[in-house]
Parts: C-alpha cells; sequence; structure tokens
C-alpha cells in the first residue's frame, strides 16, 4: 500500500508558489459543499468582490477561472481573437512568447515585438507595430515578466491600446498583490493573475477581470469560441450574480475548497490593505538587495525596473547552478527558482511573494546563501 | 472586512461533489512545497501509479489534469481532432451533448447518435453510424451519464470502435470507482474521470489516461492543437516520469495542495479496493432502491442500466422540486440534485459517490425525504 505523503516544510522563494498562511490552508480544507449550495454561491459573491478590490477595478466580470493562470492567458485570447484577426503581443520574457503562441493556435496573425531579456517591454517599439498594424484587434503584455523579474509599464501600454481602438490583454500573474495593479485607471480590457504569487493561495486558481469593451468583443464574435471551457458566454452563465439565487446555470463544477482558500487570501490581502501589501514586498525587497550586495550577487534588471517580489539575480562565475539550489533545499529548507529559456543555468530567481516577504525570511536566505556560497558573512547578517 | 466563510455541514447526496473523507481534506490541508520540489515529483509519480489502479490501465500517460472535467473532455477531443476530421458522438445525456459540442469547436464534422434521455446508449445505431461514415476518427461516449444515471455499456462501445479503427474517447466521470472501469480490457483509448464524484476528493482536477494508439494520432497531427493549455504534447514534458529527477520540463505550475488530496483520496480507494468500493456502491443503492419504493419515488433508468451512484427519480405529481430540494438541505442539511435539461423540474438525482455510499447516509436520507414528502414512513425506518 502506498504510504500517505508527509509534506516537508520549505520555505518558498521561488517564483511561486509562496508560502500559504496557515489560516487560508485551514479554510481550504473546510468540508466540502456543493457548488450550487447557497452557502457557498454568497462565498463567491464575497470572492468576486475581493477580487475587485485586488484588482482595482468596478468589472462586473471579475471572477476566479477554475484552472492555473496559463488558462486564464489562454480563455483571454481565445475569447475575444478570431481566425484572420491580428494581435500584437509584446515579448520580454517566457510568458509573452506563451501569447504569441497562443495567438496562433487562435487562427489569428501575431506581430511578436520583441524587446531584450530581463528589460521592460519597449514602448517605442510596440508605437511602432500598433502605427505599422492598423488591422490589429488587441496588444497583449506582460506585466510583470515572473521568468525575469522586469516589470513593465503596464499603464501606457494600456493606454497606447485605448488610444489606438485596440483591446489590451494584461497578464499580472506575478504583479497582482505585490506592486500597484489599477486596471480601471490604467484601462486595462482584460486581466489575469494567480493565486499563488503575491496573493499566497495555493496554485490552481486564476483571477480574471475583463472590461465592458471586451465583453462587447466577445459578443460581436462571427465565429464560436474555440474553447467550450473558456467560452465566456457560458462560463458566465454561473458566475454571474444570480440575483434571487436561483438564476445560475451549471457551467462545470467548481473548485469548492480551493475557492475557500482563495476566500481567505484575499480577505488576508483585504484586512492588510493593497498599500500595505505593496509596502511589505517593497521592504523585502530594499532588505534582500543590500544583502545580495554583500554576498557580491548581481541583479539582472535594473534598479527601475525591478519588481520586488520577483528577483534575478546572475549565478556568479564558477559556482554550479544546480548544486547551490540543491543545497538550498536539502540543507537549509528553502527553495529559489531556476532561470528559464535563454537564462536557465544563468539566473537564480528569489521570490518574495505574499506571505514570504517578510524580515525573517529574507534574513534566513541571506544567511543559508552565505553558507552555501561560502562567502560574504558579515554582509548577510 | 469581509468575514471568514464558515462551510456549513452538508450530506452531499447530489451528482457531485461528494462527502469528502476529514483524511483527505487534512492532507490537502498540509504546507505547500515547490511543483518543482523532488518531494512532490516522487508523490506525482505514486498519483499516476494509483490512477493506473484506479483506471486499470498500463497507459503511461496517465494523469491529473490542472481542472475540471469539463476541461478534460475539451483536452481529450481537441488533441486527436483536427479541422475536417469527423467524429461519431453517441448523445443519451447533457454530456454527451456537451462532446458534440467541443467537435464543432474543433472545425471537425460531428455526427451526433442520439438515445433516449434515461436510456443507455443505442448500440445499434452507434454500429449503424460507424458504417455510414468510415470517414470517422473517433468515437466519443460517455460511460455513466451524469445527467440521467443510466450506465452504457462502455466495453462494447470500445470494440465497436477499434474494429473500425476509430479512436474511442470515453467519459466516466461519474464512473470511475463507483462501477467497474477497465480501460485496458475494454480497449479504450482516451478516458478522463473527476475527482469529486466516486474518488470523494475535492472538485477541480481530472484523471486522464490515454492509450499508445491516441499518442501516436496526437504525433501524427498536421495541425497544432488549437489549445496551449491541453496540448498533450506540451503537458507531458511536466507529467513524465523524469527518470533522474531533473527531466521534468515546466509547464505550469501544478495545483499542488489539490494534489495532495487526491493522492489521500486514491490512496483510500487503494486500501479498501476497487471490487469492495464497487461492492460498497452496490449495496448503498439496493438499500436506497428499497426505500424510495416505500416513498413510492420511481426511477427513471430501467433496472439494468442503473448507475449505482447516481440515482435518477422522477418528482412526484403535485410535488414542488425546487421547495422539496430546498427543505432537504435548509432542514436535514442533505443536498440532492435537481434535473438538468428536459428532466429539469421533474427528476431528482441522488448521489451515493465515494464516501456517501454508506448505509448510515442512505438511511438519514430515506428519513429526511418521508417527513419533508409527509408519506411512507414506516417503509422509510
Amino acid at each position: 500500500m502506498t504510504e500517505a505523503f508527509k509534506a516537508p516544510t520549505r520555505l518558498l522563494m521561488g517564483p511561486g508558489p509562496s508560502n500559504v498562511a496557515p489560516e487560508v490552508l485551514a479554510a481550504s480544507a473546510q468540508t466540502t459543499i456543493g457548488h450550487l449550495d447557497p452557502a457557498f454561491q454568497a462565498m463567491m459573491e464575497e470572492v468576486k468582490d475581493l477580487l475587485r478590490y485586488a484588482f482595482q477595478t468596478k468589472n462586473s466580470v471579475t471572477f476566479p477561472i477554475s484552472a492555473p493562470a496559463s488558462l486564464a492567458m489562454e480563455s483571454g485570447l481565445v475569447n475575444v481573437l478570431e481566425p484572420g484577426d491580428t494581435a500584437i503581443i509584446a515579448q520580454n520574457g517566457v510568458f509573452g512568447g506563451r501569447m504569441a503562441d497562443i495567438v496562433g493556435r487562435c487562427g489569428a496573425t501575431c506581430v511578436l515585438v520583441e524587446t531584450e531579456w530581463g528589460k521592460p517591454i519597449d514602448l517605442d517599439k510596440v508605437a511602432e507595430a500598433i502605427k505599422a498594424h492598423p488591422e490589429a484587434k488587441l496588444l497583449g503584455f506582460v506585466h510583470a515578466e515572473t521568468s525575469t523579474g522586469a516589470e513593465s509599464d503596464a499603464a501606457t501600454l494600456a493606454k497606447m491600446a485605448a488610444d489606438a481602438g485596440l483591446l489590451s490583454l494584461m497578464d499580472t500573474v506575478t504583479g497582482l498583490g505585490g506592486v500597484p495593479v489599477r486596471v480601471d485607471d490604467w484601462g486595462v480590457d482584460i486581466t489575469y493573475s494567480g493565486t499563488q504569487k503575491c496573493l499566497s493561495v495555493p496554485p490552481g486558481l486564476a483571477p480574471f477581470t475583463v472590461s465592458e469593451r471586451a465583453i462587447e468583443a466577445v459578443e460581436a464574435r462571427k465565429t464560436k469560441v474555440q474553447s467550450w471551457f473558456n467560452d465566456l458566454n457560458l462560463v458566465l452563465g454561473y458566475w454571474k450574480s444570480g440575483g434571487g439565487g436561483g438564476a445560475r446555470s451549471y457551467h462545470h463544477t467548481a473548485p469548492v475548497n480551493a475557492l475557500y482558500g482563495l476566500h481567505e487570501g484575499l480577505r488576508r490581502l483585504q484586512d492588510e490593505g493593497l498599500e500595505a501589501s505593496w509596502a511589505r514586498h517593497a521592504a523585502a525587497h530594499e532588505q534582500l538587495a543590500k544583502g545580495l550586495q554583500g554576498l557580491e550577487l548581481g541583479f539582472v534588471v535594473d534598479a527601475p525596473y525591478r519588481l520586488p517580489q520577483l528577483n534575478s539575480i546572475w549565478v556568479p562565475d564558477g559556482i554550479d547552478d544546480a548544486e547551490t539550489r540543491s543545497k538550498l533545499l536539502t540543507e537549509h529548507g528553502i527553495e529559489i527558482g531556476a532561470g528559464l529559456g535563454p537564462f536557465a543555468g544563468k539566473v537564480w530567481r528569489i521570490g518574495l511573494m505574499g506571505e514570504t516577504a517578510r524580515e525573517e525570511n529574507v534574513s534566513r536566505l541571506l544567511g543559508a546563501l552565505s553558507k552555501v556560497l561560502g562567502r560574504g558573512l558579515q554582509a548577510a547578517e
């Protein structure tokens, strides 16, 4: 017989999942109830309100997709793109590349605007692409690139899209809760995130919010959305406010317990306040940056564009990437992330997300790094 | 500030979710670790083995999809169907209809073979359709229709497909763990299920298994799979056995805590044994059937085709459907399911799935039904 799984205790300082508060785990372990239970539906309404707060939006269509954030990216794209459409995708890391891949799978033409990895999206290049492609329908970009730790100027990108009559699609999987995200002020049409980054909720759900303008685009489609599961016309039958409670129609069975956890995680964010959460992430980052300087470790991203919650660090010459991460994990119980794509083997990604973004955790990592690398002990303490 | 959610205690006797064992909830509330952590990856290998046992298969490609079963249906179809292909879909309820919808969204032609709701799939009609459509690539069917409680002859349907050189796709969301499912003996190519039915794990994941023949069909595609998230070529980079442990590539962040719960639920199934689980479901059904007779409530499905775990009952004349269900929920803490589609308002669906399929639960429901309906007290006790 297979033995019960005993999860080891880790300090999660990679690109997500981040540490989860015991209160969130306890909430998600409450007894399962039906997804059509009035008690559950009342909780769903609260989740939607709490997400509106997190996203800083009044969008009525704001809900958690019952799947990882990658599916939310796909959902955003397949709902508005039709075969023959053109989408401009700004890429400065893995996730912009994924957007471009999905655009192609929609039968749409992708105009790829590439910026060097580790830099924020080049606004001039995007402006040129918008000018050169008046036929384009959508501008997609990543606000907070998880593969590099660079933050792009999402407000300006969304405005450029709106000014040109394009829909904007923003990936802020790593951004939400860690740095300002202002969906309404920025005028973003389609925004999605994940739960396992700065919200500190286990992975598996994807907060999602859509403007009226984007809904109109979905309703104006000539063809069916190519995905049944993602088709907003169907999903909304379940997620829309039921008013008297009886109007909700079955789409799929919602992940009840995961949603308990999200409710609790969002409540904690509400309790702390967005500004306080952003400040806590910034403070943890400052502390880390100071410590890394003492360890003679350098950032990939230039200071003004660094996401406090995702710190990409060059692996020093002569140091074995995998061995260092493995020692941190097995000897110190700390997970940090490896580099992706062109950064594989060259970069470490240190996450300070959600519950992880606390002084004691940063100190513990700096101490452990100092031991594993055999350098900079004083500076790290 | 939003108040913490307190889940009410319910006896879940609808079409799923079913009651979840405290051990499963406790397992899923363990501390979150990284999806690339060696400890997590070792657990994933056990989950795959446990799923092979549940499905009675040796398929190497056997894993849980990180989303509800509806997405697994879509995943099965989009991976093998290309624009211009033809699929024969046997429909005898809601979920066969959903398959047909997805086939169309793949750009494929759907040959729909309809059987009256509440009856098992008409094998003769399927045979005719196969004969009439030599160009068809796939036969899709629902083994255990959750909308009606009818079990179809999956073994024969899969054999008919194989004999004609068609791929078979089987929905056994409600079947797995409750009645025999023998993927290898039956020769099914693509099979999926859900966690929240007879496995008694919270909703949100979808066990999935694919034959070599189906993998070959995916590899022989001329076009890209239209969904990035579902593309098996990509998903398998993460789920395939990593051998030394380092070969796993990142696809999406796995729903770590939900998978802890699935591991525990599957372990419980292994501990009880499939045959014992099937027998327990059958016994609960017999007890329910006897009690319903005393209450003068009639089954929708003829006896030989009744799924023990999903019992569709005609709402008696003069009885208010919604009011009765509401009273069961609010006065007795018992959830039963409403009818779907043409059965809305006419049928109740009583689930005896997984942990719910126990004598004390059936007795409790019969007692409550007797009180709410004001009939058959003796028979129910």
